[in-house]
């Protein structure tokens, strides 16, 4: 039977302010990335949400971030590797707290916003948060864009990964996603982007904008959580894939 | 031979700010509480300290404060038992990390300023620190301040303690500390605490500042890191220690 | 003609956390009291807020709160007097930075949650507070709790005063607010409130919790922003006191 | 008499972390630089940096970091000239406060590390800058690194500049500091920094790093306030200055 991790960031709510999906959202997803307290979310809000996906079974990742909850993680900062690694090592000990504490395991992380991106194009970052994830549990699974170099890196040091593809988001002829900037890079068609969903999940591969079929190592799906309409797609995608006979699972942790 | 431990607050830097007697103070203390980023330490210092207190051979401890870096944790906050908890959680991983990274292990816990003070009073407030400690280890050693609700519930827990006096700080006649606002408070002459520190160790006795001679648990002291003349006053205390026969030796987590 | 100010927290939004109802609550209130980033609310926001009170014709206060975003600035802190002269001043003058910046003019201030509260009983922070406000520019108008320390030492120092009242809270015999702990303390049925909001403009009086009919300073009256009913409820408040011939009109800064 | 102004970045202490050097350099300098706690600095050392300046006759001005503590403000963050706009704008104003408390007035604004480096080479940065800058206090005189943007797009809007040089930086060719990454970038003769600022005063030229002399703007130098030798050397450039005949005094900003 095929099968296909569906992943979505949780736990980005913050003190006063919340994130209304997240409940719903855990009905539908195999894998909590749950913020850290630098970007998003708090202790509260981590120990409400580990609860929360341990009662739904969703597997659970620590997500750090830069620490930069006014721009929500989402603005590059010029971080040498050390940093990373220490901001890295620091986020996923304190989620690690509140899933030990309510009994259950970390299963993975996946870094945020631009810590992502800039991790995804430069190797010396890759590699600080890879030797984090490493240094805190060597059986942690790194879920990371697919053909980054968060990929290439994990895999050298002998990390478990989890390659990451988008279903709005569309993929050039390379392989890599189209930018953000260019018109085409988002699929707002839902039925395109259950379309392509399916593809990764039967066949590792993509319709490229061009219209070329492209291979894609697709081991997990990211959702996003917010909008008004996002746990309703959610809910499509799940279902999608089930019909199609596909399996929603989060890759295991090996004990 | 009688033994008893020295502990002191340590990685109370934070970004470009310094604390320069870290390194130095490492040699005469057995016990290093780490603070753990809210009222002071951040991730880079957290890394360093760690190595530090590794190298020097001294027990690691989490340290966590109030989130409050402007008042260095000192500035009570009125927040809930459940808030205790979670900061208190989130602080122990995120230090507990890098203890991990680095091969090493947790040893104990000791609450920070405000936080220290306001639970060695309030009951819920000393529960729920004491259950944070638990729920993470319950190896883990609570330092806290001798006879203080800190001990109690952590007893009630079954967690192992160690009772806190001061070098520095007279006691009254009931064997809690003289308020600081009252004349006396502070020991000034450190021939005075040399011979309060003697009688911690020796027969669990401090004369009060009445000159009442009372019992007292002293299973760890705390020296100032702080002040232009805090490495050499270690100094004397460990060595006036040493010369009267008297192991320093922090308090054994049970692997 | 009798009139009153409604006030409203505002700008309480942060990063990327929205305040919804903002936009559509400025129709209709006259005084807009706005975060200045310490409890809540960003540089974005403030300038944003600041544009919309101008485009809506609302006066423009400040709304400086507690250095606990986390928190919202509602939980007590052990700030000294010096302190909250300092925070206040900051945060004021961040906020008029933007009312300048906009061509517009700043009307009033208005503390926030535990410092509003706090300072309401305690004396010295009402006065340190005030004081901040008179050396900010003493034509500023304090809006304080009707019968507060705050607008004791408002008068004492010679600053304009708004006496604060609250639609949706009952009153007990002596004036004061019932506490939030005591049943009866919100006001649920929504004609209640219109009632006691008409009484507070009409008569300058409020029936308390007991039945009494009772003398109340009201020159401004608080709303609630959040909850899913506020902007209706606010449409209703200002409403019902058109139809009564009550005019809503902010305390006016004389230049 | 030729003149020139001496400035230092001031008020960079935060809570319990000092900036020891502060009062005794303000004996030397003419203009302050006082950070707004972004990148260092509270309301408590503000207040009083601020007095200290008025009380040694010092030009005052905000000092406007990226809101990143951890790095001092010297980590570059991609943020848009509407951010920079807007904390640019929330700084000046916080500031300004102390200021006008004080009963003094602001004179010039310098913005700090990641933020000046930025803004010298990214013109729309830099035009967002200038225009916080002009938007609060057209008056107000913008210190920016000699031949950048920030000095372009200030004289651009109107805004008067001071041309920033650096007593112990090393200068190409083209004018412009030699990369901190060149071997000889900075200066750490003594004498010959010495003599660099006698050049700067009195010819406005300096010796570039290859032996030629070349023509710069230099309206204010930069002396920095940390490190052990930081007030000697600051009182030597001023007893040089003045042994030469040079006047210290900051440009004054026109009432």
């Amino acid at each position: 039977m095929k099968k296909i991790d569906l992943n979505c960031d949780m736990g980005e709510a913050f003190g006063n302010y919340p994130m209304p999906n997240d409940a719903e959202l855990m009905d539908y997803i195999s894998s909590a990335n749950i913020a850290c307290g630098f970007h998003a979310g708090d202790a509260a809000v981590m120990q409400q949400t580990v609860a929360l996906a341990i009662q739904k079974g969703v597997a659970i990742g620590a997500h750090p971030g830069l620490p930069d909850l006014q721009g929500f993680g989402r603005r590059e900062m010029k971080i040498s590797p050390q940093e990373a690694y220490q901001l890295t090592l620091y986020q996923i000990g304190a989620l690690h707290a509140f899933v030990k504490a309510a009994g259950a395991h970390l299963n993975h992380v996946k870094a945020h916003g631009a810590l992502y991106n800039m991790a995804a194009k430069d190797a010396a970052l890759a590699k600080a948060i890879v030797q984090a994830v490493y240094d805190f549990d060597p059986k942690l699974i790194l879920y990371a864009l697919s053909g980054s170099e968060m990929i290439t890196e994990a895999k050298n040091k002998g990390l478990a990964t989890a390659s990451e593809v988008f279903a709005d988001r569309s993929y050039q002829d390379n392989g890599s996603l189209t930018p953000r900037t260019v018109s085409g890079a988002l699929i707002t068609d839902e039925d395109a982007a259950l379309k392509q969903v399916v593809g990764f999940a039967l066949k590792q591969e993509v319709q490229s904008i061009s219209g070329k079929t492209i291979a894609v190592d697709a081991e997990t799906i990211c959702i996003h959580g917010d909008g008004a309409h996002a746990v309703a797609f959610a809910k499509r995608i799940a279902e999608k894939l089930k019909s199609e006979g596909i399996l929603v699972k989060a890759p295991q942790y090996e004990k």
